[in-house]
């Protein structure tokens, strides 16, 4: 049990009881409020602080933190080809445990409690997340160039998986993407995930060439060439999104599928700029990734929103994306997508939070605390941060 | 005098030795170096830190920190017009003060040692970059709607100035915008300025609404307006420059005109993207500002690189302002527009520079020093800020 006395939350102040992983009891904040007097393992002097929901990273490749600096001034399959690829050949599986555990190190530190990865030697990342506290959807990766013999080992981990966290690490089917993945390892992608339950992660339209490629090989856009071979639904998670058009809004909306917008890595690889517009006019459930640090080069999702709200706005309109809703993309939505009833601080739900630092220089004077979270806070202003209802940092 | 030991400066280590406000030495790291057998007041072991260069902030409004997350959601006139200005008329002296020093504060924290102010009230935000230890240009600020008595007490004001720094505090005449100051008042502006030494401070073309107006007004966009009333020259800060067309980018290169590009502030206004073809092709001037936190809302200039980088990335070229050239435009480009020997680290130079912690997360690993700089460090990243030779964080 966690009790946290007369903290701020959103524009009033109140006791909160933490007790199984969940918010047992958010009550108005007063010395004769029933919490006050409940004796908790830990109790915590919230009067200055704030609290707010943590974040989940719904794209990224966590043990590219390694390569956080190493080539910039590509675009996406330059850089891919020329750079990552060669250098990620050369990578063990103690280089994959030590890019994870300086990504999540980093991620604790910047609010985020949960991140939906794709990248190898998962069982690394799988003990990294393990002892880290945090929670994360961990992809098996498919590609065409792994041998037969990969495969196989992934579809046997896969049978022989158990979560040794009891709960806050499920698995995920991960084709890369259209361009390395094909059609008939697709669906076989598609088949095996549904048939175990797991939730689908794969890069979607991520440049202008992916889309002209497709049409070239299939007749048909990424989007639509996805759904034409039954793999969007509402267990999908399709990153990136920037080169889709208002039609293939709609099919995504129709089918459920989760949207992760990246918006550092998008402009960094000179991807261009996602179109807030539609995606947010469709009604799909729209959340945020950092991507690997390889391309962004930080793992901080506060930034990321202040870049997506503002990036929104760079066509003109200073209206689109508030403060609040950019802060639903990287919180509750996320966490919808990933089937965890959290990300949002109300009584019942998962306690994943973030502690703020109300001293903190970037958070005064606090005319809105949601607009200070997002446009002036950085990991200076995050004093501890909650996951499951355990303190992790 | 201050001696470094062992610092990592771009890709090689060495020792420094600061001395009457300046690097006079730097030399290869080396137990048997000249200086390390220097006794110096103060001795920093830089062995788990790098060195660069303070950051030159090259347009805000210090105070408006009050106004941090106030208003969000607006362009640029209704924002002004219906909620800033209106909080400002309420603003006391005292209020002013508090605003620079939080401001003062939260630049120290994020690395900056110099910024170009525009306020009113100016005895309040001198005596705070006094204290600090920072530099400023404070900006005599001069609108249509000031009384005569109040113009006349600025006249006043910059005849008796003297600089109670010793050279860290230099006055500038501020003219708002070609909207809010009209043409008389603009050469009398000038005139003031060029008689007295000072430099020029002035919005321009932050919005299509302005460039509309002027040409509305005048006949002309305002860059050709401002060059045919004389006030052009390379003792003039030009502050956003996001409406400004090919012809115009020659003219300000021509006169020697320094440009402050303020990302945040032009994306969060709605203002439109900068065009940052133009600029970099037309050998301007280019620095870095963070407008006011009323507007970004952050005065972090490391955020505002990264800001700056990604934006010119954003419709699709990923090699245009790599992190060494937005460096500059955050650094010595603001240092030389200012009259400042500094913004390198240079034997001979201004001792303005920062001490990253190559301990924090966000500087790991480090494959490229300024691309972790300009990408993925935060205010966490800083350890010590020094300006003028003294460490004054």
């Amino acid at each position: 049990m966690v009790l946290i006395k007369n903290i701020l939350s959103v524009d009033k102040r109140v006791d909160i009881l933490i007790d199984g992983g969940k918010f047992k009891s958010i009550e108005p904040a007063a010395s004769d409020s029933g919490l006050a007097s409940i004796h908790a393992d830990e109790v915590i002097d919230g009067s200055q602080m704030a609290i707010v929901p943590s974040f989940y990273n719904t794209h990224t490749h966590a043990a590219m933190t390694l390569l956080r600096g190493y080539a910039e001034g590509h675009d996406l399959f330059e850089w891919l080809s020329q750079y990552i690829w060669p250098y990620e050949a050369k990578m063990t599986g103690d280089d994959i445990r030590f890019g994870s555990e300086m990504a999540a190190k980093e991620m604790i530190q910047t609010g985020t409690t949960f991140f939906n990865d794709m990248y190898f030697d998962i069982e690394k990342t799988i003990d990294v997340v393990d002892r880290s506290g945090m929670r994360a959807a961990i992809g098996i990766t498919v590609m065409d160039n792994h041998s037969q013999a990969v495969t196989d080992q992934k579809v046997e981990f896969l049978k022989q998986w158990k979560d040794p966290t009891g709960g806050r690490i499920q698995l995920v089917m991960a084709p890369h993407a259209i361009y390395t993945v094909n059609t008939e390892r697709l669906k076989w992608c598609s088949k095996l995930a549904r048939e175990n339950g797991l939730r689908i992660h794969i890069h979607v339209s991520e440049t202008k060439q992916e889309v002209e490629d497709c049409i070239k090989a299939h007749g048909m856009t990424p989007v639509r060439y996805l759904d034409s071979i039954g793999l969007l639904g509402p267990d999908v998670l399709a990153a990136h999104c920037v080169c889709v058009d208002e039609g293939e809004w709609d099919i995504l909306a129709k089918r459920g599928v989760t949207v992760s917008h990246c918006p550092c890595s998008n402009m960094k690889l000179g991807s261009g700029r996602f179109p807030y517009e539609l995606a947010i006019k469709s009604g799909c459930n729209i959340t945020l990734g950092t991507d690997g640090a390889s391309s962004n080069d930080s793992l901080s999702m506060i930034q990321e929103m202040k870049f997506a709200a503002l990036f929104a706005k760079s066509t003109g309109n200073a209206t689109i994306l508030p403060s609040n809703q950019v802060l639903e993309w990287a919180t509750v939505n996320g966490a919808r997508a990933f089937g965890y009833d959290a990300g949002v601080i109300e009584q019942g739900k998962l306690a994943d939070a973030i502690l703020l630092d109300m001293n903190d220089i970037h958070m005064q004077p606090c005319h809105s605390l949601i607009s200070n979270l997002v446009y002036a806070a950085d990991s200076a202003s995050i004093k501890h941060v909650i996951c499951n209802g355990k303190i992790i940092y």
